[in-house]
């Protein structure tokens, strides 16, 4: 008997493993419209509650691939390494790392997607920049690979159809949560874009995605065992988003504070992360440890802000260009003196969104100017009534919202906090 | 903040209680359009997996109740009561018990549905008797079951329109065999119709909805729960559909066997289920035991027959008329002498609805004399070769899926099987 969509559906819903010929039923079926929304609904809802083999999700993930085109990118003559985090607050580290790992003597194809909730995304912080352009077609990735050494840039609507289609049900039906289909979304479109090795920053804390350290492990042990499965060499660092990385939150505000750590500054924990995740990839390219492929050498001598200045350029980008900062500036205080012992991200990543910084839905503007900047950390000793964050927003109307988001967010206390490692765990 | 159809959903896929708010937002929202098909799907399919608590389910009910109108019987004169069967192979019970409760001096209000799958609707079944018909306006429906005591016809399109759109999605995505979706959908067009008691027949064995005794045992628990929530007496009856009840199983071979038993004849387990149901009807509606209100007596002495004619005549169907027969006639053979130790009644309902007494999709046309005789039952004697099933179609192309269906339907051995009784549980 042919294979049939309820048979799917029941197979997943009793607790089985789908069969090989199953899954590419389903994935094919679904990208070309003859299996229904409701029913991908009921599958996923199926997944979500009763978890995925790893044989299972290797296929899953093979047919996610197999419904686009994968990009060839031999042609580049250079190792190529790509570096995907699960998203949090403040996380510009993509932006400094393209150009810095280029820089070392890798090529980094980074096609990315834009941010939606609290959660920043990399092309909506680049087109802060003036000028800069996300989309690019195919032949010119290859290009500015080749001659510049990394791109960021939109990946293409031909690229995996099927997470494009999946993704969209996912948001609407609340089974974005289940592992195997973040793991299958993230590791499908990174397999797709044709890098030959991956590091993941998959983040743990409040203002990350999945905020229990037993799900972010799990998630990142099942997207290193999906390279593995596909021939890509991958390694996953878990990091801790308990509180912003960095200062800066929001579009303008993230990249000015990229640039400053590729100016060889930037706050120490940007400064960390970004290494850690650098030495990794470098690594993966197989690149020789030390001399010039050595990362903090790299950000040091200007060689990695040499590279951005040419990335952004490629892209139409003028690197030069002030960044837009938005006028209405509130600040919040500090409500006693002490330690500040939180930070709470999340709370900050609301606050940022709802300063317009993000979107609730996938067609909503961002802006590039408004956010927020942390001037004070956790570990800090804080004097009663001291500004602790200055909000940016373009509109007066938004900020309300964005200290409600906020009220509750800081903690502070008569002793320090106990000491929070950024780099939590390393899976590969 | 309002009520958000991603948390309803979240809610139960955490395994959480939904709150009164959110099942009613969910259900007047889905049944309004306000919510897709791909989140109610989400939904069912959580609600399938977790499960729902007896509040829960009472509040979802009495949702879709009030999603359209509910009937008024108060004019009848009559005590009112419904009999619902979750579906059998060969379970023409209702067709008897209408007429014959209602010659006991009650009145039932049946308001049914088709078939679907290799189970038999009632509509379909009275639809082989010329000239009858199913639809009737409100007005006429409460006359009749004023002057005549009984009516059996298709519930409106007004009453319980939500579920009349939940059942429809639940089918295509796998969600039908959710205990708590079964029993709001069954007793909340039964609240609706506004009968005063209701009796279940709950089937369990191969040809049942629900196989195991379990789960038929917690569907029948649930519906009575929910009945006494909404004020109506409710009692279930677990009976046996291991082999299909009585002999014939299709259309019009099923109400000639409903005419033959309201004549005082009849297969034994046809008698025996539906006195059964029909003392419990009986009792329930608060009419005396024995005399005039004995439903053996009833069948005995003619009265049930004769308000199956007037009940017949009401809606425009000829009782006198012959039925259709379908002209090809296919038996199957005992394999072997012996006893007959098992007749499938789950094998025997998919051959006839092969043969083109169900249908597949709810708008496919049903034939009235497709279907099948057994002759012999579950622990009779057999010869080898003996006819133990005659199979009625009105093409001949129909028959090697059916003969198909039936390989490995038979069992046949030295030993008499073990006696199953007919009514294995009552829940009231």
């Amino acid at each position: 008997m042919a294979t049939d969509v309820l048979d799917v559906i029941r197979t997943k819903r009793d607790g089985g493993a789908l069969s090989d010929e199953q899954v590419r039923f389903f994935v094919e079926g679904y990208t070309a419209g003859s299996i229904a929304d409701e029913q991908a609904a009921a599958l996923c809802m199926a997944i979500l509650l009763r978890d995925m083999a790893p044989g299972e999700l290797a296929t899953w993930t093979q047919a996610m691939i197999d419904s686009g085109e994968r990009l060839d990118l031999s042609s580049v003559g250079r190792p190529t390494v790509d570096k995907h985090s699960t998203g949090g607050v403040g996380d510009k580290v993509s932006l400094v790392l393209a150009p810095l790992v280029a820089a070392c003597g890798a090529a980094v194809p980074q096609l990315s997607g834009r941010g939606l909730g609290h959660t920043g995304g990399t092309l909506d912080k680049l087109e802060a920049v003036p000028g800069w352009q996300a989309t690019l077609p195919t032949e010119r990735i290859v290009a500015q690979l080749r001659d510049v050494g990394a791109v960021i840039c939109a990946a293409s609507e031909t690229l995996c159809p099927a997470d494009r289609k999946l993704y969209a049900l996912r948001d609407v039906t609340a089974t974005v949560e289940a592992v195997p289909l973040i793991a299958s979304s993230i590791m499908s479109k990174k397999i797709a874009e044709g890098t030959e090795s991956l590091v993941l920053d998959v983040k743990v804390g409040s203002g990350a995605f999945l905020p229990e350290i037993d799900r972010a492990r799990r998630l990142a042990e099942t997207m290193v065992g999906l390279g593995h499965a596909h021939g890509v060499r991958t390694v996953a660092l878990v990091t801790d988003m308990d509180a912003p990385l960095g200062r800066a939150c929001g579009n303008g505000l993230e990249v000015a504070e990229a640039v400053e750590t590729l100016r060889g500054g930037g706050p120490p924990d940007v400064v960390e992360v970004t290494l850690a995740l650098a030495r990794e990839m470098v690594a993966l390219a197989g690149l020789p440890p030390g001399g010039a492929s050595d990362p903090a050498a790299a950000l040091a001598d200007g060689r990695a802000l040499a590279v951005w200045d040419a990335m952004i350029r490629t892209q139409g980008g003028d690197p030069d260009a002030e960044l837009p900062v938005a006028p209405i500036r509130h600040e919040v205080r500090a409500p006693a003196g002490g330690w500040l012992r939180r930070l709470d991200a999340r709370a900050v990543g609301v606050a940022v969104w709802r300063l317009g910084a993000g979107r609730s839905r996938k067609e909503d503007p961002v802006s590039p100017s408004a956010g927020a900047v942390c001037l004070r950390k956790p570990g800090d000793e804080v004097a009663d009534g001291e500004p602790l964050l200055v909000l940016y927003a373009d509109d007066e109307a938004r900020v309300p919202a964005a200290l409600a988001a906020v009220e509750g967010a800081v903690e502070i206390g008569p002793e320090p906090p106990a000491p929070r490692p950024l780099i939590v765990e390393r899976i590969a």
